[in-house]
């Protein structure tokens, strides 16, 4: 992952709700370490910020010119220090420009951006700079990338910049309705990872039937319930449940964004979920590019050269 | 509400999930009496349904020629006893002949119906005979009629017989999103009693913003993250979340349900909830008539009709 510039030594850190990811890359770019913590902005307490982040990167800070960037809820309200949305279109250099500085020229937060659709605000916090690292990792200004989890962003970049995005709950979705809803009692007992439950394997054929009755154009609302009609005639195996209900929520999801037969998807994520959706991808006749999640240290990479020139 | 034909005293009970209703009709027709208990078929030990029965209604079966006629999950596997789905088109004829007897000629539980599209079966058990009922306080022999609830049922009814149906799920994924996502977090403490919240008035501004939304075209799993986006910019507040969260909802069903505008919907449930829903589908353009729930006794009485005949 060389580069041609040279830019300082760069901690960079992913500081979500539950967790806590960081990376120390050399001045090329390339990642020297990771670390990973279950150190989220919800279990920090009021002030302990600086604390967490010296004990377990202060280390890393230590090595001469060290500048630390750092994405997710940690630029919330509740969390570190509030980095307020930058508005779309927004590229590197918005990012550059608007950084919250913890500490300045050292310690500097990222910015979430917001875009607004018929009257309605849409906002991200470090899918931004995940967005930008896969563009830089695909060589290309344009592209529609999907984001998938708990929280879906579908972004639309053109010449570099994020043109425009919109937040889909799918996994969410998915997660409320195989727990808490009446679909529950007929789905097997809940695996300890929940939305894309990593440790059951995918029904592909009632993954693929769920993308398809989703994609045929009734509203989640009504295909839900196809789970449990489905199963009261046992035309629905409790062990394919699972990967049905993902493949209703997912089709739904890749629906409502009315791809034109031959669109490029990029899909930017963990194996498992960029897996899922380029098979529903391929039923909507949409060609894929499937990137691992490792985009953001290259993403942060990019803008501390920004800072450094 | 009194009718031309005399028919036995009927003993006419809706035995639900989670609820027990019953009614003490005379011979035209007319409500002399009525009960309720928390008596769910879910609270009903194994092989209990005969005592709960006779210890709550035994005393209206001592009347001479009594008979009890029952819709409802009561009729599901885990009730009294399976009465099976009856296949759509289906009328009050069929509805008749296929009366699952607990006790022959005194005892009977109404069938549920089952429709199949697009591959699919949906079920409904209840809310066929508040149709057929409906059918006839209207004296209409076509209608489209709508039932809201936790599960709203669409129906399509021809020559005085339910053609096709559809399920959403519109009250629970309300509930879910109102208690168990991330919105939880923006919304005010819940009431004692969750999809319509008849405690809590109508914002009606904030309740027409969300089906104004709704009806523009996104996915309920993009627009429901407008509460998140909304409130983080003081756009949406607390008190006005509830309502404009159930417009999003109501919204997406009736944007599924492509009505024609000018279309006649008749709206049958408790005046809060249909309501909500005239108000709604005004937005649609449709003209609607709503109807109380009291149809379901009409409708078991027509059924009984056709028993003594």
């Amino acid at each position: 992952m060389a580069l041609g510039r040279r830019v300082r030594p760069l901690v960079a850190l992913d500081w979500g709700t539950s967790s806590l990811r960081g990376a120390r890359l050399a001045g090329d770019g390339s990642v020297a370490e990771e670390r990973a913590f279950p150190l989220g902005i919800l279990t920090v307490p009021p002030g302990g910020f600086p604390a967490v982040f010296a004990a377990h990167f202060g280390d890393w800070m230590d090595a001469p010119g060290a500048l630390c960037l750092i994405v997710g809820m940690a630029g919330s309200q509740q969390g570190w220090l509030e980095a307020p949305y930058c508005r779309c279109p927004a590229g590197f250099d918005e990012l550059a420009q608007w950084l919250a500085w913890v500490e300045p020229g050292r310690i500097a937060i990222v910015p979430g951006l917001s875009f607004e659709a018929d009257g309605v605000p849409d906002v991200m916090r470090g899918e931004e700079t995940q967005v930008f690292g896969a563009l830089r990792l695909l060589g290309a200004p344009d592209a529609l990338i999907v984001l998938p989890g708990t929280h879906s962003k579908w972004v639309q970049v053109r010449s570099g910049r994020i043109e425009s995005f919109a937040t889909l709950m799918t996994g969410e979705f998915y997660a409320l309705l195989r727990r808490h809803s009446i679909l529950a009692r007929t789905l097997p007992a809940e695996d300890a990872e929940p939305h894309d439950e990593p440790n059951v394997d995918l029904n592909d054929n009632a993954f693929d039937a769920g993308v398809a009755l989703a994609l045929r154009g009734a509203s989640l609302l009504h295909t839900a319930f196809s789970v449990r009609s489905l199963a009261l005639f046992k035309r629905l195996q409790p062990a394919q449940a699972t990967s049905y209900l993902s493949g209703l929520v997912i089709g739904e999801e890749l629906r409502s964004r009315a791809l034109a037969s031959g669109s490029v998807v990029v899909v930017v994520g963990d194996t498992r979920l960029t897996g899922r959706y380029a098979r529903a991808l391929a039923q909507c006749g949409a060609v894929t590019h499937c990137l691992g999640a490792q985009a953001t240290w290259r993403g942060l990479h990019e803008i501390a050269a920004r800072i450094a020139a």
